[in-house]
């Protein structure tokens, strides 16, 4: 077995990597037909994640697997995983008490995986938004009991943007508890516009759902309500580029846009954390300039299809001052967790 | 009356500029219902635009007078505007019939603009494009008998994206007849996640919108098929700086994106024509870095609430090299328009 004091914990910190559990208890709840998810036996190393009778997707080893997971970061000057569940996952088209069930499984299995190597891992859980009053509970259980670093929540909820204010209970419960917010794409708007083969839902059409999610937290008042929570967008917030400084323009000319919202965008896009998933150094210099390096995190989609697989080179590549680049290595993280990791 | 040979002649070319006429003919056909647009007086200069019985915007006289708008050019360095509709009147949603002849209407009123001072303007007409066959008759009379530069058509067509294989009849006759095509975003994808005003439409999702169609493009082919077709994207693209390299990095890595797409993203993405409507020098920039310097043009949304003001001022700002300006300011506009402005 891999040795878990490994001389690399200072290495980069990684927020954007998925978990599947290696299976999920059996359905127990009373209704009929729920897409409640199972695991079966693929090639070796590898388990296929069933949804509904059917294959959603396979996965390797590293999708649950600690030790493997070591082994991959060591390789690749990774220190430390902040863990989260594959999206698909978060299930809020589950009837609420389902998902309850499931997000409580979701979050012991991530306990787990941390309890593994603290040194290593830490983990954002899953909380069952479709219903305001349990994902609360969740989030109380995943951060007091099981000492999570936070949530991973869906960039919309069952088509409900979220920065959609009936979710401010939880928000303001998770500023509460410290717990950190991780905005993922799920099920992105823009599918009608597509052209092509069926991974363009990954490839096209997240990075202009992460937009509108982070355009749904500048618009709709959040920040401006919970200032001192902390809540971080993967794949570099993707279209927020194109989005800030057009909606920068419009709030300064338009005094109704004033009016409706509070905080100026440019200065709201900078008060909200950022994985740096972007594949090039020019965006991700342009994510740099416009929120500012203390807002940009490593985050490669570990271990999934279209990972950024050498993100200490990728961070190197943009030739920044040494004290910024271990920002975007370590310090920006550690900031956005509110903890200090080895 | 304005002079119309003014010495400013030399100035910048504004790709995007967009016209609404001082009235509309009286709806002629035999359906109920129909959403036909009408004109009604409003403030001093200033028209209201009425669709199915409601105000859909108040416009000023800028967007119908030509000896206005050369005033208005005359003052900001703009030597030469080209003029397309107000994009909702491209009217996808009416019958083809009716929609064929409401976008008659609209190219005699461009071309009318345009012989008042054809140093100053060029065209871009609207097609039915719910109607391919009549799509092109009207493409083919606005090139040959109006002498339009080409034509302006949504992002997507009621729904159906612009890169949709469908529509290559029409854009092959574009290419044969030597058209330059601008898209534009048109009622946008990701509606359901905005959180705020209804002046987000615009301001939000208007960029994602021209993002996908730019993807759609790219992922449908449509460029490797008419290599010297001559498509430009209005709003500097929108999203695809966070689009493409995402796109390029999957397609180098899985063969199945290499086998459904021809001609690599980032390739593809060199071979549209951009504006510079990204109201930020670090975004344009950005568009430079990604598509190369002759590839991107002023375009300013004038006379619309969020225009651009003095595009001028904003390439001056982004310090390029002398001969590199000029191509934005005239040089690259000349090269999509397939003419040659005094």
């Amino acid at each position: 077995m891999h040795s878990h004091s490994s001389a690399t914990h200072c290495g980069c910190i990684d927020v954007h990597t998925h978990v599947v559990p290696h299976e999920f208890p059996r359905y127990i709840g009373n209704r009929a037909g729920v897409p409640w998810p199972s695991m079966r036996d693929a090639q070796p190393c590898h388990r296929h994640v069933v949804i509904a009778g059917n294959v959603y997707r396979t996965v390797s080893h590293q999708a649950w697997d600690a030790d493997v997971r070591i082994a991959d970061m060591d390789a690749r000057d990774i220190g430390h995983q902040v863990l989260s569940p594959m999206p698909e996952l978060l299930s809020y088209w589950l009837d609420a008490s389902d998902a309850a069930v499931l997000s409580r499984y979701l979050n012991e299995t991530l306990a787990a995986m941390v309890a593994r190597a603290p040194h290593r891992f830490s983990a954002l859980g899953a909380a069952p938004l479709q219903d305001i009053d349990r994902a609360i509970a969740e989030l109380q259980y995943a951060m007091e009991t099981l000492g999570l670093a936070g949530i991973e929540v869906g960039s919309n909820v069952a088509g409900v943007p979220i920065g959609d204010p009936r979710f401010w209970p939880f928000f303001e419960a998770a500023q509460a508890c410290n717990a950190a917010i991780f905005v993922h794409p799920l099920r992105p708007a823009g599918m009608e516009r597509l052209v092509g083969p069926a991974a363009l839902e990954q490839i096209v059409a997240f990075p202009g759902e992460i937009g509108l999610a982070a355009a749904s937290l500048i618009t709709g008042g959040l920040l401006a309500r919970f200032p001192r929570l902390r809540i971080a967008l993967s794949h570099g917030g993707g279209s927020i580029q194109a989005l800030v400084p057009r909606m920068q323009f419009a709030w300064e000319k338009q005094q109704a846009l004033r009016d409706a919202i509070e905080v100026a965008p440019a200065k709201a896009a900078r008060g909200l954390y950022y994985d740096d998933l972007l594949y090039s150094p020019g965006a991700i210099r342009g994510l740099l300039d416009l929120v500012g390096d203390e807002r940009v995190m490593i985050g490669t989609d570990y271990p999934f299809a279209i990972m950024d697989a050498d993100p200490a080179a990728r961070v190197a590549s943009l030739g920044l001052p040494r004290e910024v680049e271990e920002r975007l290595r370590r310090g920006n993280a550690q900031a956005w967790l509110g903890r200090t990791l080895r």
